[in-house]
């Protein structure tokens, strides 16, 4: 064990405020130990329960519960939602049904990602958005006065759960029935807790398998989390978060790390969900077509670190070869699985080729690695 | 002394990383020994440096330096600006000339706050708002977009440095030239430093007088701020940041504790920044004409809460008589100058009688307390 690699940086406390919002399971998760938190969307997120190692190996054993509140839903309603849905995405919504969750990347007109959030279908005129950290509903709200279009945009009031882990699906199904293993991936459906009806996603933040359980009676929230660890005492069930390893590893980018508004969704391998030659409006479809035409400059790529100490970035670190910079690193962490670090880059055109050699400049000194695919081949499987 | 009463609470560690940005003077803040962080605008703000008693007694007798980056500048340039600034406030922007500051509370069309920012006029054709905690940028962007205007509306690279306290004057003529004298309230002008001119603005975010600098280069940053030290160290200049017991006493509202989208800005007491009647077209006119029509049915006071010792508030505290509820604090801190509690509070029409007599229900238990008007009296002058 390198516990040193990723033990918590000494980063001073936090002063709790109303402005640092509290989420309904907020009680719930200091009462197991959370060790730290940071800030996204304006509330409480957990980083870690035991250590981030410990929880990595735990996520991928067994099954863990996120509070993941802080994913809030913005949610467009009304006769023009789903036109106005359409214009915040490249990824055509057109032949969505009702009961899809759709992972969609928006952009702004310069074709820039303004956030990646998972657009769970309602109905045909209600959305929402369940987005990353940056306050997008105001974007979607400027748009709508800006157009007149007749629509309402707003956050509900709803905090998601999430169970993740490879025993998610035996947990979900034991609390909340078994038509839980009849939910497609990334599909969502009803299911009753204590009278209420919740909606449920085969959808998380990890490449373990799991639910997302969208909590819109906050005092259904910690029977809720109390009957799921009930039910999984011998699951070995336990808090958790998502988790820095896993999902770097598996590829997972998070928005304001390793993607910006400085970046497109071509150059993070997002084409899948970019449907630029569909019968549909969207913004930044010329720009998108643009940098598609003349090939995106830049891609994500991963790197593995020849080190056994990894510490936070603070800064993006270069990727050098010789003088030259080619690339800067967005996120990393040493992978007990692997035995080294593991990290997601932002790699400039022809340094896209598995096994390169190349050095990055981390505070600490310069650290040899070699580019890889993403994701991660997973050593343990 | 009753340090407990504002020790900072056993927050856990938060885990740094790019999405929670550094500021150009992170490294600084943290050598002189930041206590704790606060994420505000995607950024790191500190909480305090000796202790937030300690930095309220400095605040008061000394000058002190302030990294408040987080207050991000929303830059709004070209043909349409100044209709799309106009078109997101109710203050009446029409006579004001470039370098002018304006505390502009912003709203939605039902009239909500959406940000309470500092706009700077930089020229007939450019603006910056200096936002609180909302990426509200995306709010005018989306206006923008979807209204067809020729306008730019984007983050610039500026990060304000405060210099706060009695002696701010005497230490920023120092450093940024003796024509800082003259540079009236809320009016910014150039000043050199380095070579390099600077925005200075007489402007911040206490009752204790002093300037913004707003920093462009991001290579003049660590110059500047150890200029500062330097210039002021028969000053007793110290590091600080928006000290919780300073601006409550001053009735200085933090969005997300004390405003919400919730909130109307009559409500909130800004009423001589609503210019309602005026020959301006801005969005949530007819809102906050009806709701001034029909009179306001809350009002932020202040609250003295008889006690020695004050937790964060991380829920609203409920304001009772008898078992009425009247309001709810969204603000709190134990007041060394007053000995005792200061709270600020929304209030029901009819508890907005300085003097009358609550209770105050807290985690900790009831509190007696007082109802006062804003700001707070200051019993140390």
């Amino acid at each position: 064990m390198h516990s040193a690699a990723v033990s918590l940086e000494p980063m001073p406390t936090m002063w709790p405020n109303l402005r640092v919002r509290n989420t309904p399971f907020t009680e719930r998760v200091e009462a197991v130990g959370a060790r730290g938190y940071t800030v996204y969307n304006h509330m409480l997120l957990p980083i870690a329960f035991r250590s981030i190692i410990d929880d990595y190996w735990h996520l991928k054993q067994h099954v863990q519960v996120w509070d993941v509140s802080c994913q809030r839903q913005i949610e467009i309603v009304g006769p023009d939602a789903a036109r106005l849905a359409q214009m915040l995405t490249p990824r055509d919504l057109s032949k969505a049904v009702p009961g899809r969750c759709l992972y969609a990347p928006m952009v702004d007109a310069a074709g820039g990602l303004l956030n990646d959030p998972v657009i769970l279908k309602l109905a045909d005129d209600r959305f929402w958005l369940s987005i990353a950290d940056l306050d997008v509903g105001l974007w979607v709200a400027g748009l709508a006065h800006g157009m007149g279009l007749n629509v309402r945009v707003f956050e509900a009031d709803v905090s998601p759960l999430a169970v993740q882990g490879p025993k998610a699906n035996e947990l979900v199904a034991r609390v909340l029935g078994e038509s839980t293993h009849d939910i497609g991936f990334f599909r969502f459906a009803s299911v009753e807790f204590m009278g209420h009806e919740f909606r449920a996603a085969r959808t998380g933040w990890s490449k373990q398998g799991g639910f997302e359980i969208y909590v819109d009676r906050p005092d259904l929230a910690e029977p809720l989390w109390d009957a799921l660890f009930e039910a999984g005492a011998d699951l070995d069930v336990g808090p958790g978060c998502p988790n820095l390893i896993e999902r770097i590893e598996g590829g997972l980018l998070s928005y304001g790390n390793d993607i910006t508004v400085a970046n497109n969704p071509l150059e993070c391998r997002l084409d899948q969900f970019c449907h630029l030659d569909a019968d549909i409006d969207f913004i930044g479809r010329d720009a998108l077509r643009r940098i598609r035409d003349d090939g995106p400059r830049r891609r994500t790529m991963g790197l593995f670190l020849d080190t056994d100490t990894v510490g936070p970035v603070r800064h993006r670190w270069p990727v050098v070869v010789g003088d030259e910079t080619i690339g800067a690193v967005t996120s990393a962490a040493w992978s007990p699985a692997f035995g080294q670090g593991v990290a997601l880059a932002m790699m400039e055109w022809g340094w896209w080729t598995p096994g390169a050699e190349v050095t990055v400049e981390t505070p600490d000194g310069r650290l040899a690695a070699t580019i890889t695919d993403l994701p991660f081949a997973d050593p343990t499987t």
